[in-house]
């Protein structure tokens, strides 16, 4: 069944995005060419852009709702590594012919879901046709107190190596999703789709790490623990080792790597997981701590930095376990 | 001929686009998550973005670094209309199998030559590989002095309607380069085809126009003129009236209307352009004039902002044209 074409770029703008600028000044109800924006001297901007493409970073039959809180999210997720508290965002979309207008009203209103859930606003962008895969840009603003961006190249050798939440659900759920988790309960796969459509963004953790000067460097997961970890020792110059025996699981991940131990790979490469890994000098374990319990949010201690180099992983018999691949590539 | 897969996203991040951001503080070598800038409490922050898909903006065979410096330069525009100055810019690509190294290299050479030209610098994005047309989106920041940004909506009843450089020149330009104009001359051809691949986003005179307080409102010339002073009309709520006689035309658009009068719709809603289309109430305009002399820069009064509802264009006798699409419209 054909899908019935949009109506024109302008209504398109005016019945679906507006509402989503609603009430946001400076964002001229998406009616003229830019937005503007008056920052807080005090503060640092923080800008970060995201691509997302149909088939390549989502499934072209996901949910339009998950798809569109999946791309707000990612770059919410960017943010708060950074120790920065969302502002607003800019998306563009190249809409194929098979997006219909109720596929457009259920993807803004995913849009809407999270921008109450985070306090963000839509304050521009561009939409248009393309013959080829559904594609998104957003371009996420935010702000933080000026100096306390939490930096990749920041890591200190003797830092400990935390992360937030739990790791692989979001990998395992895409194997889930693809029939690769059948032993598994039900329950088990729904909660490791859910990760992997849905990531939880920590913003308010990175911002409290920053406000209170609590980490040193900070990155999100997304390309893999051992890819993103990688990012911090090489922009430090550095290295790391963490322990497999320390990584913090779901009670469904728990599951799937008992029953097969190779999936420990998708915990450790797998990415998609939007966990913030940091990275904190002895002495600030403390406060740490207090962070999780304050945030009623698990930040696991899974290693430290070294003065060497790349990331060792030890597994829990203490030996080295080598990986093929370090997280997804793109090309 | 398949074209050598591209590296790695973080080699090809590394070896193309790093460059474009070097000595840029706050853009850390492309290596962080995010980008970090300090703005001037006087300035308000101006943002605006636009998508590019291959086949819809630009032909899949024009030059690489066409393609790039058009890319920035209609954010530029935007940005100049706005009256503000660019900061920095944010790039997503989503690059098909076809695109190899020395595609990108060309791509980034065309940047690289706009980021001189304009002083602008690449701050952040992401890269992507897609099954789909190559898709760039590109997210601009710029800065007007608080309070001073030309906002569609200020226009007012009696103001001139003024439009700088000449019209149509683009939208004949896509006509030759498909044949459509043969009778013309091959420099008359040339001139117009290098409008189209390259516009002449109005840098300067936006932020002069903004910083004097000369204009109420401003709009750039994307959609087409028609459709584009009906911008300005519709968020200001007045009238407008064009005369065609009026219209700053090139010699070359001169030469083709002059053969062939149903091109002057080409000028009217063909798009394109990048010229900004302001207006000034009756006491500015000998400070346009002024302004048109330092800039080199002809700044042509085309009409006037009325009372009534939409845009009312009249014909050389005196006779209002009618028009049967107001510009281009995407779906």
């Amino acid at each position: 069944v054909a899908a019935a074409p949009l109506p024109d770029e302008f209504s398109l703008i005016a019945r679906y995005f507006a509402p989503l600028a609603e009430g946001r000044a400076g964002a001229e109800g998406l009616t003229d060419d830019a937005a503007f924006l008056t920052l807080d001297p005090a503060q640092e901007l923080v800008v970060t852009a995201d691509a997302l493409v149909a088939g390549v970073h989502f499934l072209s039959q996901d949910p339009p709702a998950l798809v569109a809180r999946k791309a707000l999210r990612v770059n919410l997720s960017d943010l708060a590594a950074k120790g920065a508290r969302p502002l607003a965002y800019f998306m563009t979309a190249a809409f194929p012919p098979g997006v219909d207008e109720a596929w457009l009203a259920a993807f803004c209103s995913g849009l809407a879901a999270d921008q109450a859930e985070y306090g963000v606003a839509l304050m521009g962008g561009d939409t248009t046709s393309t013959p080829g895969p559904l594609t998104l840009s957003i371009t996420a603003l935010g702000q933080v107190p000026r100096g306390r961006a939490l930096k990749r190249r920041a890591a200190k050798a003797g830092d400990a190596v935390v992360v937030s939440g739990t790791l692989g659900d979001a990998a395992l759920g895409l194997l889930a999703l693809r029939g690769g988790l059948a032993g598994l309960t039900a329950a088990a796969q729904e909660h490791l789709i859910d990760r992997y459509h849905l990531p939880r963004p920590r913003t308010e953790l990175g911002p409290m790490l920053a406000e209170a000067g609590i980490a040193h460097a900070a990155i999100d997961v997304s390309d893999g623990l051992v890819a993103d970890l990688g990012h911090i020792c090489e922009t430090s110059g550095l290295g790391a080792e963490v322990e497999t025996g320390r990584l913090p699981l779901s009670t469904a991940a728990a599951a799937a790597v008992d029953g097969r131990p190779d999936l420990m790979t998708k915990v450790l490469t797998g990415g998609d997981d939007y966990e913030i890994l940091f990275t904190v000098p002895p002495a600030g374990l403390d406060a740490v701590a207090d962070l999780s319990r304050r945030l009623d949010l698990p930040l696991t201690v899974i290693g430290r930095m070294t003065a060497g180099g790349g990331v060792r992983v030890v597994g829990a018999d203490g030996s080295e376990i080598a990986l093929d691949s370090a997280g997804y590539r793109h090309f």
